[in-house]
């Protein structure tokens, strides 16, 4: 596929909860970088994002208009530095900006839907989603509630689209900064049941998945650094022994597959290790970690400013700022896009990859 | 107390597991500083340390002497460039570098034994512990076996001089860099124990630990961040209950007593906003971890090389580097002395605020 191609196909940006930071990231990414916005569109509410676009403006500046676009490759016919939106549904009455809303929340899912069948079907290359709120998703009721946040429903969106059961389209969220990626053997779980998520298909199959999405990435095999569950790995069995019986066992499993996989190691230096930064290559191109804090206490330490979150195994490129609506700052103009525009553009990157395999 | 007095006090540094790093740490830290060395001892082993300053003495260095000293305060009349030693028990025969040996470890044990008397008799003002392997301790027969670590060992010491139960000297580790301040809740137990130990009383406990020790080390009441268990501190209950159940009532009370705390907050965002670096000060003194991994994971993502462990809790100051024996590259002269040398100065610092109190 050529880059001519490429470029005809749209990205599609989900608004995320109406009350939160998700309209005026993206209202302030469209001003900030309108050659990196070029070819992407919001799918939500255009009065919602007409609202974001005044609060992020400032008096001297420029007007940032909302277009509305009828179809995904409309997008494609918008003149820079206007917002191309794509309405979902009926308009949205306006939710106070701060506050948990079941309608915003409802609202916010009908536009990941959305934007995931077009990319099901691929009118649209990739999709970015701007942050859900999960109280507020909890509160929005059937279907959404059933969703502890974006990578469950979009896993569900799959599975319907490919007409297979949920459990067949295992999914994992891999967390990507300039320094450090790493993949997470399990999300919202509480920590006791993440313990339990640990099982010997589980960690194989993130370490297939993982495998599966780097290489192409990458152009050769992943090096997956896998860490334990247990202080020190366990200390040979001393403090746990998960990393003995289960982790080892599928790391094993792996490299009888030809993956370049090595661990477990300690949690507490796996990440250290992995680190690349100016003077200094990390040893694994992505640590395996073994439960969600595990990987994102590391990934977040310097900043959540540039983190991207992107969804592993789904039939789709997506991807996601690595933050939440922000409801304390809701509405004030103050959040920044930077995470937002790194989605941007690693989603262009791996819609690219993806294309071109 | 005057600086006179504090100067005539020494430190002892015990030489840890004689088949790791330890003792060569030990000999680089005299040659580089020999300033801030200047009133250190060594609890150790004469013939160990002499092989340990060969290694780290490159032809065309002037040799660094190791003087049998025969107490503490002769530490005190040894020239500068001098590593002055003390010897525990018999000496001890040539262990490999690199390799469990019970009988090393048992030594260090030893070792650690003796100078925590000393401490707590006042005969040395704080203690600074080169590291043990903990495979190798598990090795070493009793008593040392029944101790997971340092911290475990030193505690039953003080117990021991206190004439107290163990449970009556409760005692936390927290991690130091430039950076972050981490005390955990607990330390060498698997993950699943870990959760099991998060109760009100331990965190309650751990409070307590943190503000009384942070108190006369920053002149004020530290300001203390607590992490929640589960991802998202629990998201409202979506992802386990435990802070509801246990650490929020723990932070009440600890408020109650007029302690300043705050949280329970998203575990993989607390350490950084805790982080302070040039121009930018930390939310928190000290983030209060729930399990070890949680702690040590942020406070090491930058690198262990000025990490320093602190015992809190005990009737004695207590600093270590933040790293383990390193069996693979023990012998060979290449380790870093620079978390050592952090814990050395960190012991005098702590140990004039207790002297001074």
């Amino acid at each position: 596929m050529t880059d001519t191609n490429l470029q005809s196909t749209p990205i599609a940006i989900t608004m995320g909860d109406a009350a939160g930071i998700g309209p005026e990231i993206i209202a302030k990414a469209f001003r900030a970088q309108p050659a990196l916005l070029n070819g992407c569109f919001v799918v939500g509410d255009v009065g919602t994002m007409r609202r974001a676009a005044a609060i992020v403006t400032q008096s001297g500046q420029a007007p940032l208009p909302v277009a509305l676009i009828a179809d995904p490759s409309a997008a494609l016919q918008v003149p820079p530095h206007c917002i191309p939106v794509l309405q979902v549904g009926e308009p949205l009455l306006p939710v106070p900006w701060g506050r948990i809303s079941g309608t915003a929340a409802a609202f916010a899912g009908q536009c990941v839907e959305q934007a995931a069948d077009w990319a099901l079907h691929a009118k649209v290359r990739a999709i970015v989603t701007a942050p859900l709120n999960k109280a507020a998703l909890a509160a929005a009721g059937a279907p959404y509630d059933q969703f502890p946040g974006h990578t469950e429903l979009l896993q569900a969106c799959a599975a319907r689209h490919l007409r297979q059961d949920v459990a067949q389209v295992p999914v994992r969220m891999m967390l990507v900064n300039e320094e450090l990626r790493t993949v997470l053997v399990s999300i919202h779980l509480s920590l006791r049941e993440a313990i339990a998520a640990v099982t010997y298909d589980s960690v194989l199959q993130t370490l297939q998945i993982t495998h599966a999405a780097l290489l192409p990435m990458l152009g050769r095999p992943p090096r997956i650094g896998v860490a334990g569950l247990n202080p020190h790995a366990g200390e040979g069995g001393l403090f746990g022994r998960e990393e003995i019986e289960i982790i080892a066992p599928a790391i094993e499993a792996a490299r009888a597959k030809g993956y370049w996989v090595s661990g477990p190691w300690a949690p507490d230096t796996v990440f250290m290790r992995a680190r690349s930064h100016p003077g200094s290559e990390g040893e694994f191109d992505v640590v395996v970690a073994m439960y969600h804090d595990q990987g994102l206490i590391a990934v977040k330490y310097l900043g959540v400013e540039n983190g991207v979150n992107v969804t592993l195994g789904l039939p789709m490129v997506r991807t996601s700022p690595d933050h939440g609506t922000a409801f304390d700052i809701a509405g004030t103009g103050r959040a920044a896009p930077s995470s937002l525009l790194a989605a941007v553009r690693l989603a262009g990157v791996l819609s690219a990859d993806a294309m071109g395999r």
